[in-house]
């Protein structure tokens, strides 16, 4: 296939994310650094310690500046905030038909009418993967992975931090405030908490995902909106006792054509897609036809996530429409060697022997020969003597010796049955 | 933006997922109605019943004549089967410069390299959802939204069948064979299961992710494949033991550059992320870098599911690169109202009281007197006998109704504390 266009692109902020996405873009063999050259960046203060070397990038003041460069051909926004400079960097951008890609779900939340019609007035794109969920690219999957299907309902677990904290007051029985002040000190959380605890984080993102599965602007202000700050001890505890969860559900449904958009804790069945979500990890279901319900789950935040999702908006964008068949172009094809068999593992293993003295003893003589330490061993109730099912569970140890020393148990007269084994996941 | 072209279709193979797509393309309003115009069909049987009427498409008794017609931009082949017929109309219509989508797993599995090769070759696109995990885009997800990643290690279960008999075999206590039998008769099962329950059907769609995760071609010959069918009660009841469960697991990834590609039953803890997978689901579980582990989950069969993904190839290959903003170009947002506040659900509910006499009695007279049932009902351990929490739950009820009886109770001499009130999943 044609080689991408390599595109010119601005990065305007460059806190955790931004630094995330320049360090990807300096993996000099990856996709990201084939599509695109970074041709300008923008952010508070030059000066201040970052990860990342920015010395050889040219350097603007202002982030409209920024946006104005003469053959810019995209602006990343990575500064946040639904208004201010922010909003004027991106509408700088699209008024030149400069595309944009943005992880600011206030900004769209809150303006995205206006700016999906000046991007569209002047043929500019407006890329927002990351603005949802992080890492999943839940954006991508209901423009196009879902683009023939009606969304009935869209649910979401969209706030890591409020994740986060109902996680840890489940394990530690602690109160709000308490595992807070934790999540404050360790980075979880933000000093001014009220935007994540309160909801309103959550919110943004749900209006986002509401517009994509139901038509129209993101509509935050029609969001209703509770946190998770009332929540107490007693309420995790009783939660468990009924066999539920309390998470922090964000759901979007039309109802006889009006649509309903509520972010609130719910008492969630321990089976429910949602309720297993552990720490700061995000999750979305949704519910279409003819495809039935799809759930997505990964990491929330962060810098690996959020640069993950700017950076394949930008590959996006430069590749346009066509992409090799599978990975890469056939002429760059690798052909890889097949890995050895086995390697090393816990693993189950079953076995029938007759019920008779000895047979035990011989079974694990021969393992303890091979060098296979034996991690549980149960005989199975006896329904017929002449084939006593015996249920072993081995330490960590290689596939190729563990087969070895079963074939030779295999051959033992008492063993009257070729033994099962099946991997245990690690 | 620009409208989609919309662009001429054969569809070769008219089964469940054909008629599933037929049925989709025919919502007049629906975007794939919008993408393409279905300008022939093929089948094995012209006569043969169907739920979609095809009375009116040009029939072609010859696939590759379809795959021949003048003007066709699309070949979409559903016929399935790693050669004849779907191989040669395939082939066709990439020399003629023709795209394809198809969901043929064992076609892409055993003929990948020379097949991407033809499409590069005359420039037409292949396009392949369908053929892994059904309904769920994880070839879009690992192709698009998280190219800009190095993925560490794939695994999925990816076959419905499979995990559909071993869910029952679970639930039931039956044996294997009992459970085959069943799912024959539902429907769940081919008449010759082996491809299924053999593990052939998952390797080959292990073998496509790999292709697009570490690079090359699929290489079906190179997975180890063991299937379910030397599973007995023994063991599930032995996994259930250890807090485990039985899947088959396909799994990739590299191994000091040499590829490993494994098909076989795992015990997973009950916490993994594919443990928890009920029925014909599929998931797909994907460690990459920057973005860290990704599950997506939903159903890997069906005409739905299947037809969803085929839709999806073909309305991307109708926009090419540009799409609006959100649902829809700015000029067609819809603006809905917004939904009443609450409607019908299942509340959790908890206050504070005095521990005193009546004061149950008072909440539960009020509760009843605007017509909320209770369905649970607890005082907690006392600590402090001015502030008891009592913690119930609701029968369905609506929100608002209860919002007022709660109001009401909050007004009570004896309860301390507003009520916290968190909805139940339905």
């Amino acid at each position: 296939m044609t080689a991408p266009k390599r595109l010119r692109v601005g990065v305007a902020g460059l806190g955790v994310v931004g630094g995330g996405l320049l360090d990807l873009a300096a993996r000099k063999d990856g996709q990201l650094a084939q599509a695109i050259e970074i041709v300008g960046v923008s952010a508070r203060s030059r000066s201040r310690a970052r990860s990342v070397d920015i010395s050889g990038l040219p350097w603007f003041d202002s982030p409209s500046d920024l946006a104005a460069l003469e053959g810019l051909d995209v602006l990343v926004e990575l500064m946040g905030g639904s208004d201010g400079p922010a909003k004027h960097a991106v509408e700088t951008a699209l008024r030149r038909g400069v595309a944009v890609v943005t992880a600011n779900k206030a900004l769209l939340a809150e303006h995205g009418a206006e700016l999906a019609t000046l991007a569209e007035q002047n043929r500019a794109a407006l890329r927002y993967e990351a603005a949802v969920a992080g890492g999943v690219p839940v954006i991508k999957v209901l423009r196009e992975g879902l683009s023939a299907n009606q969304v009935t309902a869209v649910a979401g677990v969209l706030n890591g931090t409020c994740n986060y904290i109902l996680t840890r007051m489940e394990a530690s029985g602690a109160s709000f405030g308490d595992v807070l002040a934790d999540a404050q000190r360790l980075g979880y959380a933000e000093a001014d908490p009220t935007f994540d605890v309160g909801g309103f984080d959550a919110g943004h993102k749900l209006s986002i995902l509401a517009a994509l599965c139901f038509g129209g602007a993101p509509s935050f202000r029609a969001v209703r909106i509770e946190g998770i700050s009332a929540l107490e001890p007693v309420d995790i505890a009783a939660a468990r006792d009924l066999g539920r969860r309390i998470k922090l559900v964000g759901r979007a449904r039309l109802v006889d054509d009006r649509l309903e958009q509520v972010v609130r804790p719910e008492l969630l069945a321990r089976d429910h897609p949602l309720a297993g979500l552990e720490g700061a990890l995000n999750a979305v279901m949704i519910d279409a036809a003819p495809v039935g319900r799809l759930t997505l789950v990964g990491p929330g935040a962060g810098a690996g996530p959020t640069a993950s999702a700017v950076a394949a908006d930008l590959i996006d964008l430069a590749h346009g429409g066509v992409r090799p068949v599978f990975a890469s172009a056939h002429s760059r094809f690798v052909s890889r060697p097949v890995a050895d068999e086995g390697g090393q593992g816990r693993f189950y293993v079953r076995l029938r022997v007759k019920d008779r003295p000895g047979v035990i003893a011989a079974v694990s003589d021969v393992l303890a020969h091979h060098g296979v330490s034996i991690e549980t061993f149960s005989q199975k109730a006896v329904e017929d003597a002449s084939r006593v099912p015996i249920v072993l569970t081995t330490q960590a140890v290689a596939e190729k010796e563990l087969r070895t020393a079963l074939a030779e148990i295999a051959g033992l007269e008492a063993v009257v049955e070729l033994p099962c084994l099946i991997k245990i996941d690690a």
